[in-house]
């Protein structure tokens, strides 16, 4: 039998959130352990509207006491609950992890990075107060990468941002001739399909508008549209067409024009997007996660404010000789001053074969001593 | 208990082929089934020198019957041994297989693909004379790709052809003031060694010579010289600078001349290659492994040229803006005259990642009905 430190135990923890998908919540694990290190259960927040991590771990315990008597025979006063991230202390769409923590009456949690916002934190002060022992935050390594991109996005008040990248093997967009359909392939295009339907907006340039004429809708492998639709963004001042197929979206109401921003700054597009009323397809608070779909230019614009939380890279087998750069315009000199990115091992990454296309997952390397 | 037809056996040999690595030796695998279908055993060729895949699954069928009394009641003369490429019939460094196989007794022989080599064809039809049922070419689809492009390069008589990328996630070589080293990380630059290591020689355009004074030696984990290494190619009209770091390359007798090829033709190189008399670490019958590593220029004339049988990307998490492209110079119009690749699952591909970077193996696309 497996005897887990606390430090094994949060390593676990963190595996256990990276099976889910980033976005609007930040990824979340959790490890419960009896007295003698034993693993006893793992639980992850498997997306909005469902239990969080702890609650999940709790169930999926309480679950095994039913039919294991040997598990039953613990107390769970004498247990370890280990979470990558504070347990939450407010009613959402699901009870307060707080409740659900002290209603197992766990004796001892560890936590490894403190809740930055300020509507749920305050769980740890609750617990020590209902008499549990409490470590935290620990600074585990793991559970601070896990969500530092999340954190980020929610100390700043932004969404969280998604990039998407498709290109050829020479990192082209279009062949030299403006021809783009499809250079990746169907089942690249299905998994981009799946990001856009768990985006709250999809923002594109006016290039891309006046080039492909996107519909930006997301749509099941059948090409019928998914039930959630995310809201189009334009950037950029040149007009949208009048017959522009993004115009007839099913996010827009009969007649209602698309958001368009008449701006190169992705900073200025964050605020105009946050004081737009909505509504958002998953955001209860306004928009919370966002999807830069390109072009070149505006891609560049995103990653060169450091605003691309996540980066899906699908490239196809194919060289495209002087075709369009896909991305077009950061300002690199030398190596040293490359934009550098890390694997990012959520939702099945970092690499892995799509159709005859290759995905990478990404997010943005962090500079040593930035955390 | 799983029975396989013929066609199922044939698929499961073509996986066993594909664990090993593309070079000089066609990848080969090989299957033993019982009358009914039963699987008995499972060979492969693991590289030059060692056993044929025939001879590999039978040496397995033999050590199993020395342990099971099951196997060893079963009767060879019932038993089929489906192989990807017809039984060779002369002693290499091995002896023939058509010889194993009737010292083995087995009573049915399938092949998927005719030996196209003049010195150890026939191997079918020994077999036949010797009693032996014997079926092929069946022309079956995974054999045939397996090594389409191994026959090819037999075909016409020049050696297989590896080519290497490595680049950054925009498609760069080098960064926009010519700083390179090193864009892709120590794990890359060891899988590319151990590359360097597997054949006879490396070509290298002089731009990449007068640029990068690359040593072209393959080197251990440690930086120390591998015990065999690739003789040194070069290709292009400047002069290799007195002091040029190639100059000392172990494979160089002491005031020997490097093989400098004054040709932008890829043909010629290979002719000028087939011309010399080495020797070279590997090939016996002269240099049959040629490992292409740029620069950008060079590797675009072989591409085009369609000359490269397997290339290995690296591809380092970096933009590098208006770096210099990692492939130059091919002339690709429209999206429909794209240069397109196929993964390749040889060599535990089609994609791995390689510490932070991204490893994809590919192989030419076959145009329909060019096989
Ligand atoms: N493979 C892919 O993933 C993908 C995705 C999308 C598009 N594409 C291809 O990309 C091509 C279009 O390229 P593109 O670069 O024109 O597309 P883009 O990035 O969508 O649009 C660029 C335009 O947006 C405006 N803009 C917005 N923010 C800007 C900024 N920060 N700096 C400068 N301009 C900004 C400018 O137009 P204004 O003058 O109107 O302000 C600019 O010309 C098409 O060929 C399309 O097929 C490929
Ligand atoms: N990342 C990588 O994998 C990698 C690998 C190697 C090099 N590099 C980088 O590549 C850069 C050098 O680029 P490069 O393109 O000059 O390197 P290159 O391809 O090694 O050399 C090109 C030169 O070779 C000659 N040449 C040979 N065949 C040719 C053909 N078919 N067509 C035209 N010229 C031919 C020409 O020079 P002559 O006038 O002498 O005939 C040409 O200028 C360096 O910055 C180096 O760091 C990167």
């Amino acid at each position: 039998m497996e005897h887990l430190t606390d430090e094994a135990a949060m390593d676990l923890a963190v595996a256990a959130a990276l099976e889910g998908v980033r976005g609007a919540n930040p990824l979340v694990g959790a490890v419960l352990t009896a007295p003698d290190g034993q693993l006893l259960a793992v639980g992850r927040h498997r997306g909005a509207g469902t239990l969080h991590a702890e609650a999940d771990a709790l169930a999926a315990w309480a679950a095994l006491r039913e039919t294991d008597p040997q598990a039953a025979a613990v107390d769970p006063a004498a247990c370890t609950l280990h979470v990558t991230l504070e347990p939450c202390d407010h009613t959402g769409r699901t009870g307060p992890c707080t409740g659900a923590v002290r209603a197992a009456g766990i004796g001892r949690l560890v936590y490894a990075v403190a809740d930055p916002t300020g509507t749920s934190g305050g769980g740890a002060q609750t617990l020590r107060a209902a008499g549990l022992d409490v470590s935290g935050p620990t600074g585990h390594a793991g559970s601070l990468a896990l969500t530092d991109r999340w954190r980020r996005a929610r100390a700043t008040g932004r969404p969280f941002v998604t990039a998407h990248l498709a290109q050829s093997l020479d990192g082209c967009a279009a062949a030299a001739d403006g021809t783009s359909q499809w250079i990746t392939s169907p089942a690249s295009r299905a998994h981009a399909h799946a990001v856009r339907g768990r985006v709250d907006a999809i923002v594109v340039g006016t290039g891309t508008v006046l080039a492909d004429d996107p519909r930006l809708t997301a749509r099941d492998d059948d090409g019928s549209l998914a039930s959630v639709q995310p809201v189009p963004v334009v950037m950029g001042h040149r007009r949208i067409p009048a017959g522009a197929a993004l115009r007839g979206h099913p996010a827009l109401a009969a007649g209602e024009e698309p958001l368009h921003l008449r701006s190169h700054d992705p900073a200025e597009v964050l605020a105009a997007i946050a004081a737009h009323p909505g509504p958002w397809p998953h955001g209860r608070g306004g928009c919370e996660h966002l999807l830069i779909e390109g072009g070149p230019t505006v891609l560049a614009a995103w990653i060169a404010a450091d605003l691309v939380d996540e980066l899906h890279v699908y490239t196809a087998p194919t060289f495209l000789g002087a075709g369009l750069p896909a991305v077009s315009g950061l300002a690199v000199d030398t190596l040293a001053h490359a934009v550098r990115w890390t694997p990012d091992s959520a939702e099945g990454g970092p690499v892995r074969p799509l159709g005859p296309d290759t995905w990478t997952h990404l997010r943005p390397a962090t500079a040593a001593g930035k955390e």
